[in-house]
């Protein structure tokens, strides 16, 4: 295994700091920085990636770094590509400009292109490592990364409950469980993910607007400006085509309040919808959509991260169907009692060793609340 | 206000520390700690009270500090006793030993005598104050402070369940839903209770021992020696008289490894008990034992903190009931779904300004799971 230095770790922790600063506006591309450092140490040039269709993280650092990018070491969170996209290959760009060593703390995780950067600096004479803090740069990254390898999106399942697992009470009613922070921490997950997915049973209910709102955010403007601020897609999952078109999110909008709508149903509406509302016919698999093929759908649909606030049912079909990558919990200093609703809606178990499992990936306190984050172990 | 020095701050603190060494074997008395100082700070003696019918606090500090208590200050984490119980007034105590000054961090919480020790010093010509880290003494003995103030002891509900608030498969099936380090937990909880309080549901689906295992402690000798060890009393709550004697926690044991069992049920039985089994009739609310009657009993018999390991319906029962202080509740990195069995079997709540609130006291892993601790707002 390649052994880094100090100086490799100091300049990779960069990139990736670097790399972070564009969780709010890349996708469907990867979050990437770069960092240019003489053998010594010295940055010579920084850079990252702000949003599809602009330079890559490279591309800004060799700029920086100008001439003095000569002899020197380039440290990038992910293999640098080798393909004409919407801007040249960054694998030519450092060619060209002279570096000597190219570190990269991850391969490309498309299996077809993986290495093809690497190869391409190493033919060119470049000494190439990777590896550098590999963990952290996949934390970056983890839709892209996991849509590259399986074609479908991450998903994170976000509830709301009480500390006895009661996310409404039993006629329904939920407004509010949570505080004021918990919410305002939803929001900026909302503005990181691509899409933010619910159901026909939780948009009737709630008649919900899901989208971002930019003062919600309560954002520095260099963290993320209002001009900045992407709308996630709002996918409502409609089987049995109930959704009446008079609900808020099927209404027209202001610019950029609130992002389109991607509405799979059953059967194409008799309903005549806004031009920001697109339909899409899924597969069944007996009498409820196909949610597999859905996520494959919305994995070729260029969605790497998809943000679910759904009722007990559509999480349960989304847990049964082993589709849920990561869950948020928000749980409230509050009981609700057994009368309320339930998390899940799933078949019974009628074993221990049946549960699902999970693994804690953050606690902390949210306002008043609990927020708890855990990976499903599939 | 009264305004205290560091040197008065440091040596309360230490005080607090010396009583908690008591946390395990001092009830039914109160934890508390003393300390001799000079006014310069220099500790002359030091003290704790262990067990009920051994010298208190003060005795065992006044000791070390011999002729040297002369002119010095003495804190002690609670107003030191003005009547005779088992052991002489400790407030003569320090009169006879010449201290000039007295700091308590708080009163006697029983109203009766409150103020009482601090008085007999003030005539004495003795400089008394108190109030010094009133809410750090107070938190030493919440259930002798509950007890002496409203008759009732404190109660701890202990409860184990998934992050979906699920206690068991819907088949009852829960073997093991939380890890060693929380079941080591519960164990040491047990251990400072005065009682382990528990229903006929649970003791007759599960048959459990409801006793301390000295060795599950894995606590140090020095904190805890196994013969110092004190088995809390095992309450049964049986209205229905649906307990059979063969009943693990009805057989007869070996010395000092359970507690003595306290039959709460709705009439005598016509079964023989072992003689470690005691009966009492409770009164009715309706047709169920009236809880805060329970409770009221319960704090007669000089219980300062009940502990209990219950199912939803005695959980539901205590909360309706108004008779829970505190939730203990770890969370395994689990889901069962929403068949599973809920925490409290609770009439339904119509309107959110209804739900039970809470306040977190503390967050934390333990093990595997994460334990959630919480007050009750009443």
């Amino acid at each position: 295994m390649t052994q880094f230095s100090k100086i490799d770790h100091q300049m990779m922790v960069r990139a990736i700091q670097l790399a972070k600063r564009g969780e709010y506006t890349t996708t469907p591309n990867p979050n990437v920085g770069c960092v240019i450092s003489s053998s010594q140490g010295v940055i010579l040039g920084e850079g990252w990636h702000k949003k599809a269709g602009t330079p890559h993280a490279e591309v800004h650092a060799l700029q920086q770094a100008g001439n003095k990018a000569q002899g020197a070491t380039a440290y990038v969170t992910l293999e640098p590509c080798s393909h004409y996209g919407r801007t040249p290959p960054c694998a030519d760009s450092l060619i060209a400009a002279g570096v000597t060593r190219v570190v990269a703390a991850m391969v490309d995780p498309n299996p077809q292109v993986s290495g093809n950067g690497l190869a391409k600096l190493q033919e060119a004479g470049i000494k190439t490592e990777h590896g550098l803090l590999q963990t952290s740069a996949e934390q970056l990254n983890r839709g892209f990364i996991k849509r590259m390898r399986t074609g479908k999106p991450w998903v994170t399942v976000k509830l709301a409950a009480s500390l006895d697992g009661k996310t409404a009470l039993g006629n329904g009613l939920s407004q509010w469980i949570t505080g004021p922070l918990a919410r305002q921490d939803v929001q900026r997950h909302r503005a990181k993910c691509c899409a933010i997915l619910s159901g026909s049973g939780t948009v009737i209910a709630d008649n919900p607007m899901l989208n971002v709102r930019y003062a919600e955010l309560n954002l520095a403007a260099d963290v993320l400006s209002q001009k900045d601020l992407r709308q996630p897609l709002r996918i409502l999952l409609d089987g049995r085509n109930q959704l009446p078109s008079t609900l808020t999110c099927l209404q027209p909008f202001e610019n950029n309040l609130a992002g389109n709508v991607l509405l799979i149903n059953g059967q194409p509406s008799v309903q005549q919808f806004s031009q920001h509302v697109n339909q899409w016919q899924a597969p069944f698999n007996g009498n409820k959509l196909d949610l597999i093929k859905v996520m494959s759908k919305l994995g070729e649909m260029q969605l790497n991260h998809i943000w679910v606030e759904a009722g007990a049912k559509l999480a349960g079909a989304l847990l049964q169907n082993n589709l849920i990558d990561e869950l948020i919990l928000y749980q409230a200093p509050k009981l609700i009692g057994g009368a309320g609703q339930n998390l899940f809606d799933t078949m019974p178990i009628e074993m221990m060793d049946k549960v699902i499992n999970l693994t804690w990936t953050d606690i902390r306190q949210v306002g008043v609340d609990v927020k708890m984050t855990a990976l499903i172990k599939h």
